[in-house]
Protein backbone atom coordinates (compact mmCIF):
# COMPACT_ATOMS: atom_id res chain seq x y z
CA UNK A 1 0.00 0.00 0.00
CA UNK A 2 1.31 3.41 -1.15
CA UNK A 3 1.68 6.13 1.40
CA UNK A 4 0.85 8.64 -0.58
CA UNK A 5 2.74 11.34 -2.00
CA UNK A 6 5.31 13.63 -0.09
CA UNK A 7 3.18 16.23 0.46
CA UNK A 8 0.26 14.56 1.60
CA UNK A 9 2.40 12.79 4.19
CA UNK A 10 3.30 16.12 5.76
CA UNK A 11 -0.33 17.06 5.61
CA UNK A 12 -2.64 16.42 9.39
CA UNK A 13 -5.05 14.05 8.99
CA UNK A 14 -8.19 13.25 10.93
CA UNK A 15 -8.43 10.24 12.87
CA UNK A 16 -11.87 9.14 14.06
CA UNK A 17 -12.06 4.66 15.91
CA UNK A 18 -14.70 2.46 15.60
CA UNK A 19 -15.23 -0.72 16.65
CA UNK A 20 -16.48 -3.69 14.11
CA UNK A 21 -20.00 -4.61 14.70
CA UNK A 22 -21.18 -8.05 15.03
CA UNK A 23 -23.80 -6.89 12.24
CA UNK A 24 -20.35 -5.52 9.85
CA UNK A 25 -19.46 -9.25 9.71
CA UNK A 26 -20.28 -11.73 7.15
CA UNK A 27 -20.12 -15.82 7.06
CA UNK A 28 -16.19 -15.20 6.09
CA UNK A 29 -15.60 -14.30 9.61
CA UNK A 30 -14.50 -10.40 8.65
CA UNK A 31 -15.85 -7.08 7.98
CA UNK A 32 -17.93 -7.43 5.03
CA UNK A 33 -16.65 -4.80 2.31
CA UNK A 34 -19.17 -2.42 2.05
CA UNK A 35 -18.40 -1.69 5.59
CA UNK A 36 -14.78 0.19 4.44
CA UNK A 37 -17.39 2.82 2.95
CA UNK A 38 -19.17 3.44 6.26
CA UNK A 39 -16.10 4.48 8.03
CA UNK A 40 -15.12 6.27 5.32
CA UNK A 41 -18.55 8.30 5.79
CA UNK A 42 -18.15 8.55 9.13
CA UNK A 43 -14.42 9.68 8.82
CA UNK A 44 -15.43 12.84 6.50
CA UNK A 45 -18.55 13.47 8.71
CA UNK A 46 -15.77 13.84 11.35
CA UNK A 47 -13.51 15.66 9.51
CA UNK A 48 -16.14 17.88 7.97
CA UNK A 49 -16.82 19.00 11.53
CA UNK A 50 -13.65 20.90 11.82
CA UNK A 51 -15.55 23.64 8.94
CA UNK A 52 -17.46 24.36 11.85
CA UNK A 53 -20.79 23.10 11.06
CA UNK A 54 -22.11 19.72 10.74
CA UNK A 55 -22.74 17.75 7.19
CA UNK A 56 -26.32 17.40 8.35
CA UNK A 57 -26.05 21.80 8.71
CA UNK A 58 -24.86 21.44 5.17
CA UNK A 59 -27.26 19.79 4.07
CA UNK A 60 -29.70 21.69 5.46
CA UNK A 61 -28.19 24.97 3.92
CA UNK A 62 -28.84 23.18 0.49
CA UNK A 63 -25.07 21.91 -0.07
CA UNK A 64 -25.72 18.36 -0.45
CA UNK A 65 -22.23 16.18 -1.18
CA UNK A 66 -23.37 13.22 -3.10
CA UNK A 67 -20.69 10.23 -3.73
CA UNK A 68 -19.80 10.15 -7.45
CA UNK A 69 -16.88 7.80 -7.30
CA UNK A 70 -15.09 5.69 -4.85
CA UNK A 71 -12.33 3.23 -4.46
CA UNK A 72 -10.74 1.08 -1.88
CA UNK A 73 -8.06 -1.74 -1.67
CA UNK A 74 -7.65 -3.76 1.39
CA UNK A 75 -4.61 -5.62 2.46
CA UNK A 76 -5.73 -7.13 5.98
CA UNK A 77 -9.08 -7.82 7.23
CA UNK A 78 -10.54 -7.28 10.51
CA UNK A 79 -13.06 -8.87 12.70
CA UNK A 80 -16.12 -8.53 15.18
CA UNK A 81 -14.95 -6.54 17.82
CA UNK A 82 -11.56 -5.27 16.29
CA UNK A 83 -10.81 -1.67 16.45
CA UNK A 84 -10.54 0.50 13.84
CA UNK A 85 -8.93 4.04 12.90
CA UNK A 86 -10.01 5.87 10.13
CA UNK A 87 -7.55 8.51 8.80
CA UNK A 88 -9.18 10.99 6.75
CA UNK A 89 -7.64 14.00 4.72
CA UNK A 90 -8.35 16.29 1.63
CA UNK A 91 -7.18 14.80 -1.71
CA UNK A 92 -8.43 17.61 -3.82
CA UNK A 93 -10.71 20.48 -3.80
CA UNK A 94 -12.47 22.29 -7.14
CA UNK A 95 -14.74 24.27 -7.53
CA UNK A 96 -17.66 21.84 -7.62
CA UNK A 97 -16.04 18.29 -6.37
CA UNK A 98 -14.05 17.48 -3.43
CA UNK A 99 -12.07 14.38 -3.23
CA UNK A 100 -11.38 12.55 0.39
CA UNK A 101 -8.80 10.20 1.09
CA UNK A 102 -9.18 8.12 3.53
CA UNK A 103 -6.92 4.91 5.29
CA UNK A 104 -8.35 2.43 7.89
CA UNK A 105 -5.45 1.07 10.23
CA UNK A 106 -5.81 -1.87 13.10
CA UNK A 107 -3.36 -1.20 15.79
CA UNK A 108 -0.15 -0.45 14.07
CA UNK A 109 -1.33 -1.79 10.55
CA UNK A 110 -2.47 -0.33 7.51
CA UNK A 111 -5.35 -2.20 6.83
CA UNK A 112 -6.96 -0.47 4.00
CA UNK A 113 -6.94 3.15 1.81
CA UNK A 114 -9.18 4.31 -0.50
CA UNK A 115 -11.28 7.73 -1.81
CA UNK A 116 -14.15 9.25 -2.37
CA UNK A 117 -15.29 12.13 -4.65
CA UNK A 118 -18.35 14.10 -4.36
CA UNK A 119 -20.34 16.80 -6.36
CA UNK A 120 -22.14 19.63 -4.61
CA UNK A 121 -25.67 19.64 -5.59
CA UNK A 122 -28.59 21.71 -3.83
CA UNK A 123 -31.61 19.77 -3.09
CA UNK A 124 -32.73 19.88 -6.74
CA UNK A 125 -29.95 18.20 -7.58
CA UNK A 126 -28.39 21.30 -9.40
CA UNK A 127 -24.58 21.74 -9.36
CA UNK A 128 -23.55 24.60 -6.65
CA UNK A 129 -20.20 25.79 -5.74
CA UNK A 130 -18.71 24.60 -2.69
CA UNK A 131 -18.90 26.95 -0.18
CA UNK A 132 -15.95 28.98 0.32
CA UNK A 133 -16.25 28.08 4.07
CA UNK A 134 -15.25 24.33 3.61
CA UNK A 135 -12.21 24.44 1.59
CA UNK A 136 -10.44 27.47 4.27
CA UNK A 137 -11.15 25.70 7.25
CA UNK A 138 -9.99 22.50 5.90
CA UNK A 139 -7.12 23.94 4.44
CA UNK A 140 -6.27 25.46 7.66
CA UNK A 141 -6.95 22.37 9.75
CA UNK A 142 -4.47 20.38 7.87
CA UNK A 143 -1.75 22.83 6.87
CA UNK A 144 -1.36 23.06 11.37
CA UNK B 1 -44.78 -21.42 16.05
CA UNK B 2 -48.51 -20.77 15.28
CA UNK B 3 -50.10 -20.71 12.36
CA UNK B 4 -52.47 -18.02 13.50
CA UNK B 5 -56.17 -17.98 14.14
CA UNK B 6 -58.60 -19.81 12.17
CA UNK B 7 -59.61 -16.53 10.99
CA UNK B 8 -56.34 -15.62 9.43
CA UNK B 9 -56.18 -19.09 8.00
CA UNK B 10 -59.27 -18.52 5.43
CA UNK B 11 -57.50 -15.04 4.62
CA UNK B 12 -55.47 -14.66 1.70
CA UNK B 13 -51.99 -13.56 1.95
CA UNK B 14 -49.11 -12.05 -0.22
CA UNK B 15 -46.12 -14.37 -1.18
CA UNK B 16 -42.96 -12.83 -2.46
CA UNK B 17 -39.42 -15.00 -2.71
CA UNK B 18 -36.04 -13.48 -2.09
CA UNK B 19 -32.47 -14.70 -1.81
CA UNK B 20 -30.08 -14.63 0.98
CA UNK B 21 -27.49 -11.94 0.10
CA UNK B 22 -23.94 -12.61 1.31
CA UNK B 23 -23.71 -9.44 2.80
CA UNK B 24 -26.66 -10.38 4.94
CA UNK B 25 -24.63 -12.99 6.61
CA UNK B 26 -22.80 -12.83 9.69
CA UNK B 27 -20.27 -14.75 11.10
CA UNK B 28 -22.42 -17.06 12.58
CA UNK B 29 -23.15 -18.35 9.25
CA UNK B 30 -26.74 -17.60 9.04
CA UNK B 31 -28.61 -14.16 7.96
CA UNK B 32 -28.41 -11.83 10.70
CA UNK B 33 -31.46 -11.06 12.36
CA UNK B 34 -32.05 -7.23 10.88
CA UNK B 35 -32.49 -9.31 7.65
CA UNK B 36 -36.34 -10.17 8.86
CA UNK B 37 -37.57 -6.67 9.20
CA UNK B 38 -36.11 -6.04 5.59
CA UNK B 39 -38.54 -9.01 4.05
CA UNK B 40 -41.03 -7.83 5.95
CA UNK B 41 -40.34 -4.69 4.75
CA UNK B 42 -40.33 -6.07 0.96
CA UNK B 43 -43.38 -7.98 2.06
CA UNK B 44 -45.56 -5.11 2.84
CA UNK B 45 -44.02 -2.83 -0.25
CA UNK B 46 -45.06 -5.49 -2.41
CA UNK B 47 -48.75 -6.37 -0.29
CA UNK B 48 -49.67 -2.17 -1.02
CA UNK B 49 -49.11 -2.57 -4.21
CA UNK B 50 -52.06 -4.31 -4.19
CA UNK B 51 -54.34 -0.88 -3.78
CA UNK B 52 -53.31 0.15 -7.09
CA UNK B 53 -50.25 2.92 -5.55
CA UNK B 54 -47.10 1.56 -4.57
CA UNK B 55 -45.77 2.81 -1.25
CA UNK B 56 -43.54 5.41 -2.74
CA UNK B 57 -46.29 7.23 -4.03
CA UNK B 58 -47.85 7.03 -1.26
CA UNK B 59 -45.11 9.00 0.36
CA UNK B 60 -44.87 11.33 -2.18
CA UNK B 61 -48.90 12.18 -1.78
CA UNK B 62 -47.75 13.12 2.24
CA UNK B 63 -48.74 9.52 3.57
CA UNK B 64 -45.87 7.99 5.18
CA UNK B 65 -46.05 4.88 7.56
CA UNK B 66 -43.34 4.85 10.11
CA UNK B 67 -42.95 2.05 11.87
CA UNK B 68 -43.93 2.56 15.62
CA UNK B 69 -43.52 -1.32 16.44
CA UNK B 70 -41.69 -4.87 15.40
CA UNK B 71 -41.47 -8.12 16.83
CA UNK B 72 -40.05 -11.38 15.59
CA UNK B 73 -39.88 -14.85 16.72
CA UNK B 74 -37.11 -16.61 14.68
CA UNK B 75 -37.38 -20.92 14.93
CA UNK B 76 -34.66 -21.97 12.52
CA UNK B 77 -31.95 -20.37 10.90
CA UNK B 78 -31.27 -19.36 6.58
CA UNK B 79 -27.75 -19.12 5.21
CA UNK B 80 -26.31 -17.34 1.90
CA UNK B 81 -28.63 -18.29 -1.16
CA UNK B 82 -31.22 -19.57 1.07
CA UNK B 83 -34.25 -19.33 -0.15
CA UNK B 84 -36.93 -17.76 1.46
CA UNK B 85 -40.78 -16.91 1.05
CA UNK B 86 -42.54 -13.98 2.67
CA UNK B 87 -46.13 -13.95 3.74
CA UNK B 88 -47.69 -11.22 4.07
CA UNK B 89 -51.27 -9.73 5.65
CA UNK B 90 -52.90 -7.43 7.51
CA UNK B 91 -53.53 -7.46 11.02
CA UNK B 92 -55.56 -4.73 11.63
CA UNK B 93 -56.48 -1.04 10.48
CA UNK B 94 -57.12 1.39 12.34
CA UNK B 95 -58.00 5.04 11.60
CA UNK B 96 -54.63 5.86 11.85
CA UNK B 97 -52.69 2.94 12.39
CA UNK B 98 -52.48 -0.32 10.40
CA UNK B 99 -50.77 -3.65 11.51
CA UNK B 100 -48.97 -6.04 9.13
CA UNK B 101 -47.86 -9.50 10.30
CA UNK B 102 -45.39 -11.69 8.38
CA UNK B 103 -44.64 -15.13 7.88
CA UNK B 104 -41.04 -16.59 6.63
CA UNK B 105 -40.80 -19.81 5.13
CA UNK B 106 -37.53 -21.95 3.65
CA UNK B 107 -39.29 -24.68 1.81
CA UNK B 108 -42.15 -25.72 3.37
CA UNK B 109 -40.65 -24.67 6.68
CA UNK B 110 -42.00 -21.91 8.53
CA UNK B 111 -38.88 -20.32 9.80
CA UNK B 112 -40.44 -16.92 11.40
CA UNK B 113 -43.40 -15.08 12.47
CA UNK B 114 -43.70 -11.00 13.10
CA UNK B 115 -45.50 -8.10 12.84
CA UNK B 116 -44.51 -4.34 12.26
CA UNK B 117 -47.25 -1.56 13.21
CA UNK B 118 -47.43 1.48 11.40
CA UNK B 119 -48.90 5.25 12.27
CA UNK B 120 -50.23 7.02 9.54
CA UNK B 121 -48.46 10.64 9.12
CA UNK B 122 -48.19 13.80 6.75
CA UNK B 123 -44.22 14.64 5.95
CA UNK B 124 -43.84 17.23 8.48
CA UNK B 125 -44.92 14.08 11.45
CA UNK B 126 -48.39 15.10 12.18
CA UNK B 127 -50.93 12.16 12.48
CA UNK B 128 -53.40 11.69 9.84
CA UNK B 129 -55.86 8.91 9.06
CA UNK B 130 -54.96 6.09 6.83
CA UNK B 131 -56.47 7.14 3.41
CA UNK B 132 -59.79 4.84 2.37
CA UNK B 133 -57.99 3.25 -0.35
CA UNK B 134 -55.84 1.38 1.80
CA UNK B 135 -58.29 -0.54 3.70
CA UNK B 136 -60.79 -1.21 0.73
CA UNK B 137 -58.47 -2.30 -1.76
CA UNK B 138 -56.82 -4.27 1.17
CA UNK B 139 -60.01 -6.03 1.89
CA UNK B 140 -60.97 -6.92 -1.42
CA UNK B 141 -57.58 -8.98 -1.95
CA UNK B 142 -57.71 -10.52 1.24
CA UNK B 143 -60.97 -11.91 0.82
CA UNK B 144 -60.47 -13.25 -2.45
CA UNK C 1 -43.21 4.03 27.17
CA UNK C 2 -43.27 1.92 31.09
CA UNK C 3 -40.33 2.60 32.95
CA UNK C 4 -40.35 -0.78 34.34
CA UNK C 5 -41.00 -2.55 37.19
CA UNK C 6 -40.14 -1.34 40.57
CA UNK C 7 -37.37 -4.14 40.37
CA UNK C 8 -36.01 -3.07 37.21
CA UNK C 9 -36.02 0.25 38.09
CA UNK C 10 -33.68 -0.29 41.10
CA UNK C 11 -30.83 -2.19 39.09
CA UNK C 12 -27.93 -1.04 37.70
CA UNK C 13 -28.19 -0.94 33.99
CA UNK C 14 -25.10 -0.63 30.94
CA UNK C 15 -24.81 2.72 29.09
CA UNK C 16 -23.24 2.94 25.53
CA UNK C 17 -23.60 6.07 23.68
CA UNK C 18 -23.69 5.86 19.87
CA UNK C 19 -24.34 8.28 16.53
CA UNK C 20 -26.58 7.86 13.80
CA UNK C 21 -24.41 7.23 10.51
CA UNK C 22 -25.80 8.80 7.39
CA UNK C 23 -26.23 5.54 5.90
CA UNK C 24 -28.48 4.12 8.52
CA UNK C 25 -31.33 6.99 7.69
CA UNK C 26 -33.71 6.52 5.52
CA UNK C 27 -35.81 8.84 2.86
CA UNK C 28 -38.04 9.18 5.90
CA UNK C 29 -35.05 11.57 6.85
CA UNK C 30 -34.38 8.86 9.90
CA UNK C 31 -32.81 6.30 11.52
CA UNK C 32 -33.97 2.97 9.93
CA UNK C 33 -35.95 0.80 12.15
CA UNK C 34 -33.11 -2.06 12.04
CA UNK C 35 -30.77 0.44 13.32
CA UNK C 36 -32.41 -0.14 16.49
CA UNK C 37 -31.87 -3.66 16.67
CA UNK C 38 -28.66 -2.51 15.85
CA UNK C 39 -28.04 -0.46 18.49
CA UNK C 40 -29.32 -3.17 21.01
CA UNK C 41 -26.80 -5.66 19.74
CA UNK C 42 -23.92 -3.01 20.61
CA UNK C 43 -25.86 -2.82 24.11
CA UNK C 44 -25.55 -6.09 24.85
CA UNK C 45 -21.88 -6.89 23.08
CA UNK C 46 -21.13 -4.09 25.55
CA UNK C 47 -22.81 -5.47 28.72
CA UNK C 48 -21.27 -8.58 28.20
CA UNK C 49 -18.18 -7.00 28.44
CA UNK C 50 -18.55 -6.98 32.15
CA UNK C 51 -18.09 -10.73 32.66
CA UNK C 52 -15.08 -10.55 31.59
CA UNK C 53 -14.84 -12.07 28.73
CA UNK C 54 -16.00 -10.57 25.17
CA UNK C 55 -19.08 -11.93 22.93
CA UNK C 56 -16.09 -12.98 20.51
CA UNK C 57 -14.30 -15.15 23.00
CA UNK C 58 -17.97 -16.61 24.14
CA UNK C 59 -18.36 -17.76 20.76
CA UNK C 60 -14.57 -18.86 20.28
CA UNK C 61 -15.60 -21.11 23.28
CA UNK C 62 -18.26 -22.65 21.63
CA UNK C 63 -20.92 -20.48 23.02
CA UNK C 64 -23.29 -18.60 20.63
CA UNK C 65 -26.29 -17.05 21.46
CA UNK C 66 -28.58 -16.44 18.42
CA UNK C 67 -31.24 -14.08 18.59
CA UNK C 68 -34.81 -16.25 18.72
CA UNK C 69 -37.16 -13.47 18.93
CA UNK C 70 -36.42 -9.44 19.57
CA UNK C 71 -39.00 -6.50 19.46
CA UNK C 72 -39.10 -2.71 19.52
CA UNK C 73 -41.45 -0.07 20.18
CA UNK C 74 -39.91 3.53 19.25
CA UNK C 75 -42.01 6.62 20.62
CA UNK C 76 -40.01 9.46 18.67
CA UNK C 77 -37.23 9.11 15.74
CA UNK C 78 -34.05 10.05 15.41
CA UNK C 79 -31.79 11.20 12.40
CA UNK C 80 -28.12 11.69 11.19
CA UNK C 81 -25.83 13.10 13.75
CA UNK C 82 -28.30 12.79 16.31
CA UNK C 83 -26.43 11.35 19.61
CA UNK C 84 -28.68 7.85 21.34
CA UNK C 85 -27.86 6.13 24.70
CA UNK C 86 -28.26 2.91 24.86
CA UNK C 87 -29.59 1.17 28.14
CA UNK C 88 -28.79 -2.58 28.49
CA UNK C 89 -30.03 -4.72 31.14
CA UNK C 90 -31.01 -8.91 31.92
CA UNK C 91 -34.32 -9.34 31.90
CA UNK C 92 -34.15 -13.01 32.35
CA UNK C 93 -31.49 -16.01 32.43
CA UNK C 94 -32.73 -19.54 32.23
CA UNK C 95 -30.26 -22.47 31.98
CA UNK C 96 -30.58 -22.17 27.83
CA UNK C 97 -32.17 -18.87 27.39
CA UNK C 98 -31.07 -15.40 28.09
CA UNK C 99 -33.63 -11.96 27.60
CA UNK C 100 -31.72 -8.53 26.97
CA UNK C 101 -34.21 -5.63 27.58
CA UNK C 102 -33.13 -2.31 26.83
CA UNK C 103 -34.02 1.43 26.60
CA UNK C 104 -32.81 3.93 23.74
CA UNK C 105 -32.78 7.50 24.70
CA UNK C 106 -31.47 10.88 22.73
CA UNK C 107 -31.18 13.66 25.78
CA UNK C 108 -33.34 13.05 28.55
CA UNK C 109 -36.29 11.44 25.94
CA UNK C 110 -36.61 7.72 26.26
CA UNK C 111 -37.29 7.08 22.08
CA UNK C 112 -38.01 3.34 22.34
CA UNK C 113 -37.87 0.01 24.11
CA UNK C 114 -37.40 -3.19 23.62
CA UNK C 115 -35.84 -6.56 23.91
CA UNK C 116 -34.39 -9.64 22.56
CA UNK C 117 -34.06 -13.46 23.47
CA UNK C 118 -31.28 -15.89 22.95
CA UNK C 119 -30.74 -19.26 22.94
CA UNK C 120 -27.28 -20.75 23.59
CA UNK C 121 -25.98 -23.50 20.67
CA UNK C 122 -22.45 -24.68 20.25
CA UNK C 123 -20.75 -24.47 17.24
CA UNK C 124 -23.02 -27.34 15.61
CA UNK C 125 -26.21 -25.61 16.87
CA UNK C 126 -27.23 -28.21 19.54
CA UNK C 127 -28.44 -26.55 22.82
CA UNK C 128 -25.73 -25.64 25.34
CA UNK C 129 -26.14 -24.41 29.01
CA UNK C 130 -25.07 -20.67 29.39
CA UNK C 131 -21.91 -20.93 31.30
CA UNK C 132 -21.94 -20.19 34.78
CA UNK C 133 -19.96 -17.27 35.00
CA UNK C 134 -22.41 -15.06 32.57
CA UNK C 135 -25.39 -14.97 35.36
CA UNK C 136 -22.28 -14.65 38.20
CA UNK C 137 -21.17 -11.60 36.69
CA UNK C 138 -24.08 -10.31 35.68
CA UNK C 139 -25.73 -10.39 38.56
CA UNK C 140 -23.07 -8.91 40.77
CA UNK C 141 -23.22 -6.11 37.74
CA UNK C 142 -26.52 -5.39 38.20
CA UNK C 143 -26.75 -5.34 42.04
CA UNK C 144 -23.90 -2.78 42.64
CA UNK D 1 -19.14 6.32 -18.68
CA UNK D 2 -16.86 4.31 -20.94
CA UNK D 3 -18.95 1.77 -22.72
CA UNK D 4 -15.70 -0.76 -22.30
CA UNK D 5 -13.29 -1.64 -25.18
CA UNK D 6 -14.51 -3.19 -28.59
CA UNK D 7 -13.33 -6.48 -26.91
CA UNK D 8 -15.75 -6.41 -24.04
CA UNK D 9 -18.40 -4.76 -26.44
CA UNK D 10 -18.40 -7.72 -28.17
CA UNK D 11 -18.75 -10.14 -25.05
CA UNK D 12 -21.57 -11.85 -23.50
CA UNK D 13 -22.45 -9.98 -19.86
CA UNK D 14 -24.63 -11.43 -16.90
CA UNK D 15 -27.52 -9.87 -16.42
CA UNK D 16 -29.77 -9.92 -12.87
CA UNK D 17 -32.12 -7.37 -12.50
CA UNK D 18 -33.22 -5.66 -8.13
CA UNK D 19 -35.39 -3.38 -7.52
CA UNK D 20 -34.27 -0.79 -4.48
CA UNK D 21 -35.62 -1.73 -0.89
CA UNK D 22 -36.63 1.08 1.35
CA UNK D 23 -33.95 0.24 3.68
CA UNK D 24 -31.00 1.22 1.18
CA UNK D 25 -32.31 5.11 0.38
CA UNK D 26 -30.59 7.44 2.49
CA UNK D 27 -31.97 11.03 3.29
CA UNK D 28 -30.71 12.23 0.30
CA UNK D 29 -33.54 9.69 -1.37
CA UNK D 30 -31.14 8.00 -3.64
CA UNK D 31 -29.66 4.02 -3.05
CA UNK D 32 -26.65 4.87 -0.20
CA UNK D 33 -23.60 4.20 -2.10
CA UNK D 34 -23.04 0.89 -0.50
CA UNK D 35 -25.78 -0.66 -2.20
CA UNK D 36 -23.63 -0.76 -5.31
CA UNK D 37 -21.70 -3.38 -3.85
CA UNK D 38 -24.11 -5.34 -2.90
CA UNK D 39 -25.29 -5.39 -6.66
CA UNK D 40 -22.21 -6.30 -7.75
CA UNK D 41 -21.86 -9.16 -4.81
CA UNK D 42 -25.40 -9.73 -6.70
CA UNK D 43 -24.61 -9.80 -10.11
CA UNK D 44 -20.96 -11.87 -9.86
CA UNK D 45 -22.84 -14.29 -7.55
CA UNK D 46 -25.22 -15.09 -10.00
CA UNK D 47 -22.67 -15.03 -12.77
CA UNK D 48 -20.96 -17.46 -10.59
CA UNK D 49 -23.55 -19.99 -10.74
CA UNK D 50 -22.64 -20.46 -14.75
CA UNK D 51 -20.06 -22.53 -13.63
CA UNK D 52 -22.31 -25.25 -11.86
CA UNK D 53 -21.32 -24.21 -8.71
CA UNK D 54 -22.67 -21.56 -6.64
CA UNK D 55 -20.13 -19.80 -4.52
CA UNK D 56 -21.49 -21.14 -1.51
CA UNK D 57 -20.05 -24.54 -2.64
CA UNK D 58 -16.91 -23.15 -3.73
CA UNK D 59 -16.79 -21.80 -0.08
CA UNK D 60 -18.13 -24.71 1.30
CA UNK D 61 -15.41 -26.85 -1.03
CA UNK D 62 -13.06 -24.37 0.45
CA UNK D 63 -12.25 -21.41 -2.21
CA UNK D 64 -13.18 -18.93 -0.89
CA UNK D 65 -13.09 -15.15 -2.65
CA UNK D 66 -12.54 -12.37 -0.70
CA UNK D 67 -12.68 -8.69 -2.06
CA UNK D 68 -9.35 -7.09 -2.13
CA UNK D 69 -10.27 -3.96 -4.23
CA UNK D 70 -13.63 -2.41 -5.26
CA UNK D 71 -14.39 0.89 -7.33
CA UNK D 72 -17.46 2.68 -8.67
CA UNK D 73 -18.08 5.55 -10.36
CA UNK D 74 -21.91 6.93 -10.53
CA UNK D 75 -23.57 9.03 -13.09
CA UNK D 76 -27.18 9.05 -11.37
CA UNK D 77 -28.80 8.03 -8.40
CA UNK D 78 -32.22 5.72 -8.38
CA UNK D 79 -34.28 6.16 -5.45
CA UNK D 80 -37.24 3.58 -3.40
CA UNK D 81 -38.65 0.57 -5.79
CA UNK D 82 -36.67 1.68 -8.61
CA UNK D 83 -35.52 -1.27 -10.88
CA UNK D 84 -31.75 -1.51 -11.54
CA UNK D 85 -30.01 -4.19 -13.94
CA UNK D 86 -27.01 -5.13 -13.03
CA UNK D 87 -24.42 -6.26 -15.97
CA UNK D 88 -21.26 -8.82 -15.24
CA UNK D 89 -18.55 -10.14 -16.59
CA UNK D 90 -14.94 -11.22 -16.12
CA UNK D 91 -12.34 -8.33 -16.28
CA UNK D 92 -9.23 -10.60 -15.70
CA UNK D 93 -8.65 -13.66 -14.48
CA UNK D 94 -5.13 -14.80 -13.38
CA UNK D 95 -4.14 -17.93 -10.99
CA UNK D 96 -4.82 -16.37 -7.87
CA UNK D 97 -7.05 -13.57 -8.83
CA UNK D 98 -10.27 -12.87 -10.13
CA UNK D 99 -11.74 -9.52 -11.29
CA UNK D 100 -15.25 -8.80 -12.11
CA UNK D 101 -16.69 -5.83 -13.76
CA UNK D 102 -20.18 -4.07 -13.93
CA UNK D 103 -22.67 -1.88 -15.10
CA UNK D 104 -25.55 -0.68 -13.39
CA UNK D 105 -28.89 0.31 -15.89
CA UNK D 106 -31.78 2.03 -15.00
CA UNK D 107 -34.11 1.43 -17.53
CA UNK D 108 -31.94 2.27 -20.35
CA UNK D 109 -29.47 4.57 -18.87
CA UNK D 110 -25.93 3.16 -17.62
CA UNK D 111 -26.10 4.83 -13.94
CA UNK D 112 -22.89 2.82 -12.84
CA UNK D 113 -19.96 0.68 -13.51
CA UNK D 114 -17.28 -0.62 -11.25
CA UNK D 115 -15.15 -3.24 -10.59
CA UNK D 116 -14.00 -5.83 -7.92
CA UNK D 117 -10.70 -7.64 -7.35
CA UNK D 118 -10.46 -11.01 -5.35
CA UNK D 119 -8.03 -12.99 -4.18
CA UNK D 120 -8.60 -16.99 -4.05
CA UNK D 121 -7.61 -18.04 -0.46
CA UNK D 122 -8.75 -21.39 1.44
CA UNK D 123 -10.67 -21.16 5.14
CA UNK D 124 -7.21 -20.93 6.90
CA UNK D 125 -6.85 -17.72 4.90
CA UNK D 126 -3.81 -19.06 2.90
CA UNK D 127 -3.45 -18.40 -0.80
CA UNK D 128 -4.88 -20.96 -3.17
CA UNK D 129 -4.85 -21.34 -7.03
CA UNK D 130 -8.29 -20.54 -8.52
CA UNK D 131 -9.66 -23.72 -9.29
CA UNK D 132 -9.68 -24.18 -13.26
CA UNK D 133 -13.42 -24.85 -13.95
CA UNK D 134 -14.05 -21.22 -12.68
CA UNK D 135 -12.33 -19.69 -15.62
CA UNK D 136 -13.12 -22.51 -18.40
CA UNK D 137 -16.69 -22.44 -17.69
CA UNK D 138 -16.93 -18.69 -17.42
CA UNK D 139 -14.97 -18.38 -21.15
CA UNK D 140 -17.63 -20.69 -22.45
CA UNK D 141 -20.56 -18.65 -21.24
CA UNK D 142 -18.91 -15.55 -22.34
CA UNK D 143 -17.96 -16.70 -25.79
CA UNK D 144 -21.37 -17.46 -26.58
Amino acid sequence: METGTGTEARMRVHRTEETVRYCETDRMNVAHHTTYLVWFEIGRTNLLKITGRTYREMEEAGYLLPVIEFSCRMVKSVDYEDRVAIETWIGEIRSRTITFRYRIFNDADAIAEGMTKHVCVDGNNKYRRIPAFIPEKLADFMKR
